[in-house]
């Protein structure tokens, strides 16, 4: 089985935590592991694009009812139509979640995560806990991500 | 149609939160609304009890599979099955929500609620947003959440 | 906490099929048990205005966003935004269902209720299963329900 | 974005199936397509054990909390806890369904696509609806989805 990290984040976000999200992507791809998000535009669709550009795969967990709605860079949309509450799938499907910016979306999947167990890395978003892990870099998320799923598997 | 109230909070809290939601779910069945909460036992419960003890209808949208999984103050159990998603429909489900206490379960179901528009009321609870309406008793919160629903049915 | 009976059935139906619904929704208020369906039009809104006509409460978990989908006679709009994942949540907190004429949406519903143990009585509706309990009446049906959750409650 | 195609079918199954199952994966990976299916034993195990002997990729949609449940031919495990509603989710994703043999839950996830027009060919399962394509082969139950998806994408 694959092993999954999450990244988290809105649908619209500014162009430099765009970018950091596309080189979470590639940082992601870079060592083997599979990416899913919330499969729409901004934060996601940029870590899309970067775990794209290095041959990554991409899974888009999608709120609506047609595949249409996923960016261009989701490889496999899974389309719930259960809006919202697909939060709680992306999550639990993560070994790891990496939260960038975001509002309140992205904070309903904080407190899954929190509540569930999955190690949450931070990239410049909400401050809400301790067990939060904050990182300054695109690639020192990705290596704490990488850490805590070992720590979680052993 | 009836006018519901979302209760949030903890399955496990201090007594004096526990008045706090007693309080807080007699309030609200003196206004006539039905009480919607996730079931369960700590401010849930304590929120149940106290609807019932004005003679009010209670709501228990429960994460489980079975029905025995409610308080014993839960009139209608709506069973989903679905865990922590059932988050999600409570909070779809009600004109306004009051959080008491809480952790993470908590802090996802006021992100939803923010996210989703639906207004909020605080007692002693997460402060993430000035979206939030701080209340300092069960009057009060209840107050403002009929002021706020009003506001948001004009 | 009270007994909820489902009722399945379309959202578009023929009037002879509406009127056995009215009948069932009424039949279940007479026994002092909550109906519990899908909150829509058709089948769903005549067994809710059954249920009303003799004073009984009823509960409509509905498919989408906003609870201004619901019929009229929908006391509890449970609000899903789930689509039609919402069917398992209708047969799940159902202690035993009615399903009266329908198509696939009722089908899913009929199938979820047989996987899950949840007794089925049927009313010119899909005869996929010796587990189905067909009736003739509204009466029969109810009193068919009845018996079947008292059954499954020893 | 990669065409999924779904195959439904039960948890437990007699030899002959898993072994029509195993070559309708087998199948469905030499087409190019992705598989997706509920991710557990029976029916599902032989059909990713299929998709993973010819190098194809499979998708696992859990009903329960952990990836731990997926079998061993499962690449990418999407853990809904949602129980049975995750069924939902199977045929929203895939461009077009196989059903084989299969119980209720089946029967449910045959139901769910009929209503929200996804194809659905079958192999020795329900015959429900004349909108259900029943093929005599693996080879020819994959041919069938493949030419019906395309039709869809026109």
């Amino acid at each position: 089985m694959k092993t999954l990290i999450g990244v988290l984040g809105g649908s619209a976000a500014a162009a430099e935590m765009e970018r950091l999200a596309e080189e979470v992507g590639r940082e992601i791809a870079r060592r083997g592991a599979v990416l899913i998000c919330g499969g729409r535009s901004g934060i996601m669709e940029a870590a899309c694009r970067g775990a794209k550009e290095e041959g990554g795969l991409t899974i888009g967990v999608l709120p609506g009812e047609h595949r249409s709605e996923a960016n261009p860079y989701v490889d496999v949309a899974v389309v719930t139509g259960m809006g919202v509450a697909r939060n709680a799938i992306i999550v639990r499907s993560a070994a790891a979640v990496i939260a960038i910016d975001g509002r309140y979306g992205t904070l309903s999947e904080i407190a899954f995560a929190l509540q569930l167990g999955v190690p949450v890395i931070g990239l410049n978003t909400w401050q809400v806990s301790d067990e939060i892990q904050h990182a300054r870099s695109a690639k020192e998320a990705v290596d704490l991500a990488m850490a805590a799923l070992k720590r979680r598997n052993r």
